[in-house]
């Protein structure tokens, strides 16, 4: 593997967008049914468009807009596309590109390309929506469109529903789709699962050529860099899942770091920890995955101490996890485990319940345990309407709170920080400082912090692990030192 | 160079932005000066904000906007900028962070470190804008603003204005800054040029690294990787100028390929031509670079000939440029060394000039002999005030029409490529037909296409390659084949 890798690109079946569709219609149907409303209509939905960058001609290498890609999978910009809920047929609209397009652009394909490759019932051109709906439409009076609008409850912002010239002369329905097609990406087809299994075989293998690669002197940009191209080159993945987190000492504490602010710009140094936060995506379908370990190829006892900690708690809802579980309790589980070994390692002292009711776990791991992946890093849906986001430090960044299901993908993704922002306060209140030994925890200034992040798919019976990422302390300073690491496709 | 680089990623110098602000001030104090008005007011921009992805949390990778980059060289977002025309003095406003900032995203710099480390007179915070720039204010009335409001005649986007809260109390002018800004930035300093020098040697190795390891069977998206991964990793460059354009085969006669409905996936076949138009950039500063060459590493007599069309041309522009020579015929120039070859290959018949004047070199190289570079890959600047563009096939596709001066970065990239759209109807045409030899253009349906890009420095008396590949088909060859090439830097 030092030159190559063992996977291969695999080929994209476009039935699973098919079978998406079929998701939809079923669901969607069984809601009008329900609320005795007529099953005609259209779901349309607008594609995303390329940007410039500010008021230049750079274009920005577009990615579909997630919901569009969800139900059809198209690659291009500037489509619409419908399903016709009275038959269930599928419709694609192409931008009607100029002529001059062939030249610059490439190939103008036709539009029984898009029908064919896309695997829907017709397709034409995005400027005859309106008259195309009209004389598909078997309602009475104007066609209903079932349009996306409603809230992503990670960034609070709203989605777009479409719009287009003629718009004004169909009927729109704002409120019943996005909660049903939401609800539709949190459970996985097979299909999906295997998009994300591939996403996190090429991710997993890449985390495993940075760990060997990475030497002391080096800049973190540089296993952000080897990430990359070992993703693309040996995995045909041009995005990744969100920008790279390629931290090492201190930052380690930064949860974010990595952005054009942070931009993996330190040097490593002998004694570091590493914690590297990357996930590629293949055809739209993400990965996310967080690996901790010593720069230098050995853990320090503080190192394993902290690293352990984590692990532990990555294991423990590992094991734990099942359909019917709630997520709210599984966070609370690995903050205690967690807890419970920062105790045993003199960090911490006292009764390990009064440090949960203290919300102490929120100052070692402020963010949530983990959440719901799929074409976004962060898919939506992780709370149901009714479902109320809780206020308490820590469980208020949880970005779900519900029971686990059959078919959910969610990250676990436990970590410890040493956070100065958040302990000195605690350490100075009256009320927490009695938790902690000064003495001790003082050593761990500038420690940074270690998160163990995996994709795992709920399964009847319990879950399964779909990152394959050397984990063990053993494990990686075995396979930093050489050892042979395979991962199993 | 098998591994690793020769090159490493310079120090920045932010005394480069101080001296495009000094550039700015003087030009503006003139112009303020000849229009006898008063030389008061502050410049002020608004530099970019982070994006998120539709309405989801995924935040793509923050670049910072090319004017505020010009005169700031901030990095981060959510910054403004002003100078004060009356003494000079420069103020950046930074954003006011939140404390949970210091958990999620890293530590918040103090304002001191701002004015410090981007060589300001002062930094305050963006929501404070509007009463500092009362209290600097030294003119009388309400403080006069110079908002950046102008054309890209590349994009046909007009920039848009900084907005603040407050701001209706202040003065504005939204037509004096745009014109003087965007002259400055087209005559480049010494510190720009190394900047561009800089992007210049590490994609010029980049490339001769892509053409060594390029084969058979290979994707085009894995010469992107490779492209990527060594300007990244050896050079520093997070950004690319451009989106990369590896075509291959029939897909080099697509201008601008490589986008995401044309995403360089096809597979490298023995007899191909490579046409690779990748540039990364270093600390805003970009460079734009094509190399041709056969995937095979030897040339075929028909890609000779072909190569070594584009290639005098490429060189017969560069003999010719110097300040005072207009673009226009610089392009004309190239179209027809261009055609003379054609014709010598027996491709072509008939007398060159009557093919110029019949336009046929637009049917060979449809877009511009190229653009004016620097924090954008198309500069701005390209059509002065006044400059008409032409209105002929080719000549309209130029970003500039402008005479060349002392300073200027410009590509010079001319192209051969045999576009059936814009050939099969050229060969029917009756005024056209006569220059076709329809018997040997026949052969080059498939072949695709040539273009060799470098990066031109006008000096005093001539111009200066910026670029350092190899370029004529023997070094080509000789490169593929194991040669060593130096790039000196
Ligand atoms: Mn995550
Ligand atoms: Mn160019």
């Amino acid at each position: 593997m030092a030159s190559g890798s063992a996977l291969s690109p695999p080929q994209v079946p476009m039935e699973l967008h098919h079978k998406n569709r079929q998701k939809l219609l079923e669901s969607l149907r069984q809601h009008l049914s329900l609320s005795s409303r007529p099953l005609h209509g259209f779901v349309l939905l607008q594609g995303g468009e390329e940007q410039t960058r500010h008021d230049t001609d750079h274009l920005e290498l577009f990615r579909q807009e997630s919901y569009f890609a969800y139900l059809f999978g198209v690659k291009e910009p500037g489509f619409y596309g419908a399903i016709d809920v009275a038959n269930g047929e599928s419709i694609l609209f192409a931008p009607r590109l100029p002529d001059e397009y062939a030249v610059w652009l490439g190939e103008i394909k036709p539009l029984p390309y898009f029908k064919e490759h896309y695997m829907v019932n017709t397709a034409y051109f995005a400027d005859e929506i309106a008259s195309v709906l009209q004389q598909h439409y078997q309602g009475s009076g104007a066609p209903l469109l079932f349009l996306l609008h409603g809230l992503n409850t990670d960034s609070n912002n709203f989605s777009k529903p479409a719009e287009f010239q003629g718009i004004d002369k169909l009927d729109k329905d704002l409120t019943t789709l996005h909660p049903i097609l939401t609800e539709c990406r949190v459970i996985k087809t097979d299909l999906e699962i295997s998009l994300i299994q591939y996403a996190n075989n090429i991710s997993s293998e890449a985390h495993v050529e940075v760990m060997r690669k990475a030497k002391v002197g080096m800049k973190e940009y540089q296993l952000e860099s080897m990430f990359l191209h070992h993703t693309y080159m040996y995995g045909g993945c041009r995005h990744c899942s969100y920008t790279c987190i390629c931290a090492t000492g201190d930052n380690s504490s930064v949860l974010h770091y990595g952005h054009a602010a942070a931009p993996n710009d330190k040097t490593l140094e002998d004694g570091d920890i590493a914690l590297l936060d990357m996930g590629a995506e293949y055809h739209f379908y993400g990965s996310d995955i967080t690996c901790s370990f010593p720069i230098n190829g050995k853990f320090t006892s503080d190192q394993s101490l902290i690293y352990n900690a984590v692990l532990d708690a990555h294991n423990a809802v590992l094991s734990a996890m099942k359909p019917g579980v709630g997520w709210v309790d599984m966070h609370i589980l690995a903050e205690k485990v967690i807890l419970e070994s920062l105790k045993k390692g003199q960090i911490l002292v006292g009764d390990v319940n009064d440090m949960l009711s203290a919300r102490l776990g929120a100052l070692f791991m402020p963010h949530g345990l983990g959440h719901l992946l799929g074409i976004d890093t962060h898919d939506p849906g992780g709370y149901l309407k009714g479902l109320e986001r809780r206020k308490e430090p820590g469980l208020k960044s949880l970005r779900t709170a519900r029971e686990l299901q059959e078919g959910m993908v969610i990250t676990v993704e436990p970590g410890c920080y040493f956070i100065n922002a958040l302990l000195l306060p605690a350490m100075n209140s009256p009320e927490t400082s009695k938790f902690f030994n000064q003495q001790v925890i003082k050593k761990f200034n500038g420690f940074g912090g270690v998160r163990i992040e995996s994709d795992v798919l709920v399964t009847a019976t319990g879950c399964y692990n779909m990152t394959k990422c050397p984990r063990t302390t053993q494990e990686i300073e075995a396979v930093m030192a050489g050892a042979p690491w395979t991962i199993s496709s």
